[in-house]
């Protein structure tokens, strides 16, 4: 299993080409945060914005409007009960986050199903939406078109998998994301990324400063960032990305006994300035 | 009466272990913000976040449903009109605080009646809740099966107790603690804790710089997440987080001729890493 | 003329008494904001919480709830149809701020006088307010118990006044005050101040840097929190507060080309804090 | 080509006269956010306020009214449905801006045809109203009385001027300005200006940190900020304006990957004090 360490950031962190635009780095759509989780939401914005991402739009109940651009006004809004606007973005994006604080519910199926029939390049599926598709037949038959990405912690493994925490073996776990057709973070400590390329890697940092709700959130949009802006080894993109998440965390709990996920999203301009450079922040 | 000291603090905040969860360090459930005093809820779920509860939920009147995020995007939010979600997640959390800001309309008692009927570890009733509750004869029927916890000021003391301001001895207050089957934090000029074992402890620091509104807010909120996130002496746990409280109100009092509540929980991470680490802020 | 100076500051801001508690600084009220200019009221609120008032209420158009709450949750809030609620609490309040954002159409003239009517210790007339007082004879009628302080610039003090800009000299300026039962501060390049005492105080600080919208508004709310918490010569603690808010401006004009309202309320707690020790900031 | 200096900057911001009020330094109307894009709006009013308006009016969808106060409580509101005082606030205005994020819907269209009938001094066209005009007939035949300045991108000076990305000569450029009658700031990587006057300058600073959604958006609040306020040389204070944005971003990205287009605004104040004084940051 492949130990990611700062080498793969470094690598994965280029100067960016000078003449790039919005669109050169990339379209980002985040769709979760019903009327009591927009937080979760807002979280996963905030962090694709500052991780560089070129355009980034919030699908999201509209109770979340006024929160998201009080705290990330570079972000974009859609009521994600307008279902033609949600399609014709998650249509459009580069990649796409859905399950931050969506919920299980009737509404969060529907939207959740338009996200999986429009997603067309890369897809983040997060949160509750992997215990609905654990759970909902209906949506299992929607197969998108697009590499999907899960980030289940181990419960929600267990759901998506049918592996018990017991049974959440290395090899288990790789011949499931095989069978799932999907890259799978497993968020843990020590958090292990299965890729569909066979590839397994695993991170050795982080640490229990990081058990705070919201945290998994601020990894979506650390991912779709990542992964939106960036060309090269995709596998070696995600694996950055989580090691970016943890890696500004250890740092900032130096100083923290907890560390919240809205303050490694304010970190993320910094610290990708000094990988970029392949200097230690 | 034990002074309450550095060493207490010092005692309480471990190092997490490795392996914790969001759910090991506890879910907090804070019920108060009416349409008027919608800060007071804020303020003390910013304050619960801050001081490393694992899952916050803020469960309030909707109209604070975006200041909220806009703040503290970390926290969930419940509408407290939806009083099915409000007692499924105050029977699901470790600890509960009702009361910032709540009021005392018809509204805020029938909020606080299905409060009193759902908590069932450890509950902080704090203002205008327990105002309502020297008041009212038929939440007093209501008997918890949680362990309470009053953080009344003198005024509110006086009325739950009965006692006047200049009846208020330790030995009546602690006799009436006993009665009260509960801790009391009285707040005060050199803050008193009556806790139901008997043992009686004493606050010899903080000072006028704190008096200003939203206080007692901070301090039910660091309160909550202290004793849903740490194990061992209860009753030095709760001293614990009511040192803390004051004492990095004393550390910004040195540069500031009032302190605000809001700033309290802004320094709660780094103070409680300097603590753990046994080390003078 | 009486040139105010740092002594006037240092002579007002006293070190707080020990045993004081949230209602020994004071209660203030500050009502305006109506749906377009909620803004201002929300600075003026966040100016009088900075200053060290113990308890302020932001009266406004219920629109500017969550806005206030997301900066200032130290703030209660009333919207000001509630005309019960409004009443009480500007009856009750030891300083009330009327005008900021408050505008002249009907609603604004009703609640205006509401205040007129129920303000009964010190009313601070700002803005939008004293415009209404200059031209309806409605209102004029109502004479408050309250001692009056008008902040007008000049082109408002021409309305409330009669006299033009250029007679408003010293003389004619102290005179009016006297026939209005009132002090007035007269904003403008070299600010003065006509007490109703007769003493005549005038602001060689400040500059240009200071022009923008909302200033204004800032040295009400520090002007309500000066009279509603600090004893003796008011004449003087009112000029203490005018001074306050200039010498704020400047020391931040060392570093910036024009000074933000808010921004002066961020650095009150600081500047006080060093101004009571007798110390340059 | 005239390639735009900090000596440009140095000419153009100067000290403010000592008596200078409000009303001296300028009044903005930023016209833009619907539902969806109000962050576009609210970063434009921003950078207009912190670059040193005199007074700024925010006029937009009323969605966005919270998020603009809780961002700037320095602005005004206005709904921009309430035709009347969205007329009365552009016609009173020394520079208007139009565009950011308020789309091309009828509604749209009707905000924009009323700025362009009232708009009198100077009217900055942005974004989706620049595609707008270029598209719609009846707008087209409104002919405002203001100086105008376009702020397109490649794509949109595309739509505007007939002229594809491989035709964007300086010559035709320059030329299609002239038939526009307005100055064009033609935003690409190495910006270039025409002005109506002839006077052609070019941008060699900025970088692809720049490259986040709302970067324009700040840009026409910084240029509408410089009109409004500066006396002089009209072509030079633009070329200021579009410097200072760059310079800001270039300063910050020395510390960071991406350059958040709120961050800029955050700046302005601290180096427009320093080019004032002709000194490097």
């Amino acid at each position: 299993m492949h130990v990611i360490t700062q080498k793969d950031v470094e690598n994965v962190i280029q100067k960016r080409i000078e003449t790039g635009h919005k669109g050169t780095f990339g379209r980002v759509s985040v769709i979760g945060g019903n009327a009591n989780m927009g937080g979760a939401a807002i979280m996963a914005v905030q962090a694709a914005v500052k991780a560089g991402a070129g355009l980034t739009t919030c699908i999201s109940h509209k109770a979340n409007l006024t929160a998201l651009h009080a705290r990330v006004p570079e972000a974009m809004f859609i009521d994600y009960f307008d279902n033609d606007a949600l399609c014709k973005s998650v249509f459009q994006s580069n990649v796409v986050v859905v399950g931050p604080g969506l919920g299980t519910d009737e509404t969060a199926k529907q939207v959740f199903s338009s996200v999986l029939k429009n997603a067309n390049q890369t897809l983040i599926i997060d949160g509750s939406a992997i215990t609905m598709l654990a759970e909902d037949d209906q949506l299992k038959k929607l197969t998108p078109s697009a590499k999907i990405i899960f980030t289940p912690h181990e419960i929600e493994w267990q759901r998506l998998s049918g592996l018990s925490q017991a049974e959440q073996t290395p090899a288990k776990n790789a011949a499931k994301a095989l069978e799932l057709n999907a890259d799978v973070v497993l968020k843990k400590h020590g958090t292990e990324i299965y890729h569909l390329s066979g590839k397994c890697s695993k991170l050795t940092i982080g640490g229990p400063y990081m058990s705070t709700g919201g945290m998994g959130d601020t990894l979506t949009g650390i991912c779709a960032a990542f992964l939106a802006q960036f060309k090269g080894d995709q596998d070696q993109i995600l694996d950055a990305a989580v090691y970016t998440h943890s890696d500004i965390a250890d740092l900032l709990a130096k100083e923290r006994y907890v560390v919240l996920p809205s303050e490694i999203a304010d970190n993320l301009q910094k610290y990708m300035k000094h990988r970029c450079n392949g200097q230690i922040l």
